[in-house]
């Protein structure tokens, strides 16, 4: 594990970008963060473990939602600075809005105009 | 533009994470930087243009290989700190080191294994 996380670019923060994608559709799905120990155990546990930067700890992607995401490939690009992971989204929907995934914007006339497939109602799915 | 750039989560250096991704197949093709100026080159000419961090200056991509990407749709995610390109990537690689995709490197037992459509010999594409 060592050896595979010192084989990456990290920030200064030892975190690394991820790129979470369908991986039936190809549908771009999020980005979070992942250092070391969340690379590890989503290695470990086969379902996506980020970093939370707001949070500043472990976070295991749809731990609290149910909508956790099984990983299918680990890929890295030619600078190994990006990882991209090709995951199975339980649950249909990776954004916290409820969106199948976080790029439900998209830039018209110089606007961000909302347009994806909401999948649930964020009220349905968070405590308070 | 300024209330676009405005509108999205720019880094301590002003810069902004983009996808581009194929717009066709859905195929992830690389990561870059956006500023301000990039964006708005990008929206000027319809072709893809980043913010090259080691070189600290503007990056049409393509401006040495011929593989400029013509972009189809821009997108943003949820908490506007990350865009998304959909592109059509002329020449068929977006990669320098020839590869279809920077993402040519496919995690297996602990080690990053090559995995990618070769398009182009970079040796016959870069001058020196």
């Amino acid at each position: 594990m060592q050896e595979l996380i010192k084989s990456l670019k990290v920030d200064a923060n030892g975190l690394i970008p991820a790129i979470a994608q369908d991986a039936t559709t190809g549908e771009v799905l999020m980005v979070a963060w992942m250092n070391a120990e969340s690379l590890a155990r989503t290695l470990e546990t086969g379902e996506a473990v980020y970093w939370s930067r707001s949070r500043n700890k472990l976070w295991r992607k749809g731990e609290e939602s149910g909508n956790v995401q099984k990983v299918k490939e680990i890929r890295a690009d030619c600078d190994k600075d990006v990882l991209l992971l090709k995951v199975a989204q339980v649950g249909g929907a990776a954004c916290h809005t409820g969106y199948r995934s976080c790029f439900s914007w998209v830039l018209k006339d110089g606007a961000w105009v909302e347009d994806g497939v909401k999948v649930f109602d964020p009220k349905d799915k968070y405590r308070k």
